[in-house]
């Protein structure tokens, strides 16, 4: 391995790793993309990526960064038939991005060491946009020589990296918890602004009024507007916050911890999904609010 | 009525009321202040506040403050036996700043209007420490007339006064509507704090990371700190959130509008009162979600 200009895999060209894949090319880094959708690689190939299959490239990966959807995809992409870990050399190493419970880390990386790859536990937070810009927050833990190896694509790819210890588990710990609390926000977000409109209070004015006081949060101030402009283009759809609550809950439920919030938030987004609305932005559970209690939502048609 | 130096009372010189009351009389108000219990009314008299009783002083009166519990404590105040309407001017204005229910906020200002007075629905938002200061938020809805009349007090106890609409209620509204969150925001930094130690997060690695991820609100950063202390010292109880989101649940049902998290929330904050800690700092919510899973919180013997 050449420390100074790795070579980069990066599994996954969606809203999130194909922002940090541009980031990784614009850092001066080789940077290869996969995807199941070959335009994406194409579209990449274009902005100065390169494509490829495992088999060819995985040999001369440094970095390998799977930004998958859930635990399924990052195993079927490391472990499964053709999988990336058979073919990556000792020593390379191996970040793991998706949302996962902290054993699923755990276990990748105990399966990783046997074939004598480093692990690092990366989850990342903070949209399509800031992983185009190379600014993500990433919640890390592994072991020294995974950060040392890992270092350079952290640093095209990351504003805050946060190093929460020296194995895998308390990075994917704490991607759990930021989801728990997103989640739970998003759905009292949408649950506080549909209540104003049965007191009478226009959208704009909760939004307005509540961003100033002790009852605003980061998801409050950032979906908000979505609701009072009628916009569900989906930033982050209804659809993640049933896997992402669905994980908080599997989670919770194995420690013997009763998480009673975040349960409630699940049922919110899980009936959101199943009204149909599982690709709509995830304020969409707003709309359940309102069908529930017969109300009218800002530019929405019912 | 001198506009330029009213003659204002405060009635429930607490931790609201009275640095209200004090940030009148550092405004060069004449400031009368009106408690059960007397001790605080002498030590406001040495800060430079008048007391009296209702009989005599509510004819000076230009402007008098409500700053009591809830609404059966604001209408007994108000329309008690010997009560303060009775023996205010016409034209003087209440303000009213418990949080009520805007059908209650409504009816005040009809009763208060049969009287020949002016009636501002102000609940009041920012804590104690903001009351001291005069930087409170008033969430406030009146007529014109109420609004002329209260400015000067407004000035003297607000930053923010969010002018909401020209009738009772809005204003009730908006501070409804900012519990419902609050209150719903604390329990879930609780959830999620006491959830990261059954993940082995030590409590002040999540106050850390969460602060500066899209999981963060409010609340979280205000309580989280409490909680990694370990200090209940209450700023405000949570016994108040029992009253508050009991409100919050209150006016839901009364307007056919289903409010799970809000709800959920509740049974946490009379779950905490119910186990003896309605006395302490709301973020003592935390102390039920530990004992329900079995988990230690930073510097509590259980």
């Amino acid at each position: 391995m050449n420390e100074n200009t790795p070579t980069v895999g990066v599994v996954g060209l969606g809203s999130m790793g194909g922002g940090m894949a541009r980031s990784l090319v614009r850092a001066g880094l080789a940077t290869h993309g996969f995807d199941v959708d070959a335009s994406r690689v194409a579209e990449f190939c274009n902005e100065g990526g390169q494509g490829g299959v495992f088999q060819e490239v995985g040999p001369s990966l440094d970095i390998a960064a799977i930004v998958v959807v859930n635990a399924q995809q990052t195993e079927t992409v490391l472990f499964g038939e053709d999988g990336l870990a058979s073919v990556l050399r000792k020593g390379a190493v191996v970040m793991s991005c998706a949302t996962v419970s902290p054993d699923f880390a755990r276990a990748m990386e105990t399966r990783c060491a046997v074939l004598g790859l480093q692990y690092l536990d990366a989850p990342i937070s903070g949209g399509s946009v800031k992983a185009g810009q190379g600014a993500l927050s990433i919640m890390a833990s592994g072991s020294n020589a995974a950060f040392e190896a890992a270092q350079p694509a952290l640093d095209a790819m990351a504003e805050n990296v946060f190093r929460l210890g020296d194995a895998a588990g308390p990075g994917s710990a704490l991607k759990v918890i930021n989801q728990m609390l997103a989640g739970v926000h998003i759905a009292a977000a949408a649950e506080a602004i549909t209540f104003g409109i049965s007191q009478g209070v226009d959208v704009q004015t909760t939004v307005d009024v509540i961003s100033k006081c002790a009852g605003s949060s980061w998801m409050f101030e950032n979906r908000g507007p979505h609701i009072a402009e009628g916009d569900y283009t989906p930033h982050s759809a209804v659809d993640i916050f049933v896997k992402d609550l669905g994980i908080v809950s599997d989670v919770a439920r194995a420690a013997k911890f009763s998480a009673p919030l975040s349960a409630t938030a699940l049922q919110q987004f899980i009936a959101a999904s199943g009204a149909g609305l599982g690709r709509e932005d995830d304020s969409a559970v707003a709309k359940v609010y309102a069908r529930n209690a017969g109300l009218k939502l800002p530019n929405v048609e019912d």
